[in-house]
């Protein structure tokens, strides 16, 4: 079994100073609106009033392959997932960009892409060996017909997710973006979350990257077959990502828990990494609070997941790419969020009238 | 009279250019949802595909006092309005702050603010002579029981305006960010916009900077006496905007239509800007199409004016405090959008097999 330690509360004492500190600025209460609850939120996760603006915000992308992708779930073929891990760690991806814009660095690991690891090594342009290091199979079952993979290889997912984690935060990062890559992997995200909340597939499946009517038949038709064959796991969480997950949500789920043990703030992405953090919330009781939504995609079951853990996005501008980039074009924001609450001027210093009378809102 | 150049038509093959490009890049098609809409604009209004990212973005917020402001309308006094240009001229401000983080530079420009400039010149630490080059009046008049100013006023505050936005393409803005700031110039925004689409008070009303119930019904009345006042003058932007405008108001709109006409594109903001927008757009026909919403505010005459210009705000976090300060929130995104038509690897370029089969979606 694989076992998060307690994941501590953020500190109230430097939420309450924040609001404080909010209504002494040259503003009317509350005119930054949902401004004013992200900086608090980051002056909690931080324990301290004013926060200090994020110097290594880090994307982590966690990909691989999906037996169900050849079940014709998906408008792209299974081969896309290799290549665009090539095409991340070559930095000319959305992900790369969008990230460079938001000033954070971007990183990729291969939990469970189905690539030949010997030509890999020989071709790739950047280090293909710490891209792998955490690699536990060559793509997850067909959660249709089959397990994604073995309990063994769920706890060796999880276990790899929460190491990235302690390594990220060991190594300074101070804001934690996950990332998914997948061809077939809202497949799987949309299965995990109806089978935790309860939800018919019709009223959660999505149009992921673009399918036509024929290939969300197929696709919903997937996620009830899985809901079918894990309907007796659903309330452990590693026995479900193993019956229908797969290597890179499981190891996003460990990432997310362990990311708020170590009182961390992330950013979650699209439906695929909220599917992980919703196990990951099973996992380790409480996580949620130290995670923001960072955009709202047009899947049916990003919206499901995203109300059940109470999250609110950032932003909703119908992105539907996933790898972290909702997630990144949301940071610019939560950064201006913390330079609001740490360098405006006070009512006082800049000798401004407060309100009339006494307060009437 | 004053009248503005034709307004020159976004260039279409640049922007069919840019939506081609979006197809050859490494993701599924429209995965990018309205960032991709978004570079496709920029690359329209710069007429070249890709676009370039913007080098001088320039925030310019247009100060003006309003004499309804002392019919109770607003939570604040007026002599905020003064100190809250000092502010910003002393970089303390939200604006100050969200423009850094964006990218952009501040200019503050005093149209019509009720302040005694000789005492206001000995204490300012920055040049107020810029600040009040172009200042019409002191205070604009209480549109509830008067005119806000002559003809002659509006009509030399709407040419500051257009010389304002002259002077900033010519020193090289390559991107215009309309800001406001004055205590009781929603209740003139509410009155403009209601006069021009025809809207009730009560359905156009809000609560400003976070007034209660009385204030609001003394801001619905004033709204309502302002129809009143200015009903023959509807369909004369000018007009109405002495009737029931302001000198701020004015400016900004001559600002809003000469951007337009000189071809350079421009974010509006909250509730003050968009009734300009709204003037603006039938002084200079057109102007529109150069103009994006940044965000959406409570304010429901907001809503309405977006609603009548065609325009979906970009971010909508219940920002309620003016300054341009939603539209310099939204800015990142903007760049982002630009990034990544401008740097994102083609499939070709990166290697990655594209759709199976003809497209479905």
């Amino acid at each position: 079994m694989i076992e998060f330690a307690e994941v501590p509360p953020l500190d109230g004492r430097a939420g309450a100073a924040a609001r404080r500190r909010h209504d002494l600025l040259t503003k009317p209460r509350g005119a930054l609106g949902r401004l004013e609850d992200l900086s608090v939120w980051v002056a909690s996760c931080q324990g301290d009033c004013p926060p200090t603006q994020f110097t290594r915000a880090r994307v982590v992308v966690f990909a691989g392959d999906h037996g169900v992708a050849r079940a014709g779930v998906s408008a792209y073929p299974p081969e896309v997932t290799a290549q665009m891990v090539t095409n991340i760690e070559a930095g000319g991806d959305a992900i790369n960009i969008l990230a460079e814009a938001a000033g954070a660095t971007v990183r990729v690991v291969d939990m469970a892409v189905d690539r030949d690891e010997s030509t890999t090594d020989a071709t790739a342009a950047h280090p293909a060996d710490a891209t792998m290091a955490y690699k536990v199979r060559r793509s997850s079952g067909n959660i249709a017909t089959e397990d994604a993979m073995h309990l063994d290889e769920a706890i060796a997912a999880i276990e790899a997710g929460r190491r990235i984690a302690d390594d990220e935060v060991d190594a300074g990062a101070d804001l934690l973006i996950v990332g998914d890559m997948g061809i077939g992997n809202t497949t799987v995200a949309t299965a995990l979350i109806a089978a935790l909340i309860g939800t018919e597939p019709v009223a959660a499946v999505g149009r992921g990257t673009g399918i036509d009517d024929a290939a969300w038949s197929r696709k919903t038709a997937a996620v009830r077959d899985a809901l079918y064959r894990s309907r007796d796991r659903r309330d452990d969480p590693v026995a479900l990502l193993a019956a229908c997950g797969g290597a890179d949500l499981a190891a996003m789920a460990g990432f997310c828990a362990q990311s708020a043990v170590r009182r961390t703030p992330l950013l979650l992405d699209g439906v695929v990494v909220t599917a992980a953090a919703l196990v990951a919330d099973r996992m380790a009781p409480g996580a949620r609070s130290w995670w923001r939504a960072g955009h709202r995609s047009p899947e049916p079951a990003h919206t499901l997941a995203l109300a059940e853990l109470g999250l609110e996005p950032i932003i909703d501008l119908g992105l539907r790419l996933g790898e972290g980039t909702g997630a990144a074009v949301a940071l610019p924001i939560l950064r201006a969020a913390v330079s609001l609450l740490a360098s405006m001027a006070t009512f006082t210093e800049a000798g401004v009238s407060q309100r009339l009378g006494p307060d009437r809102s």
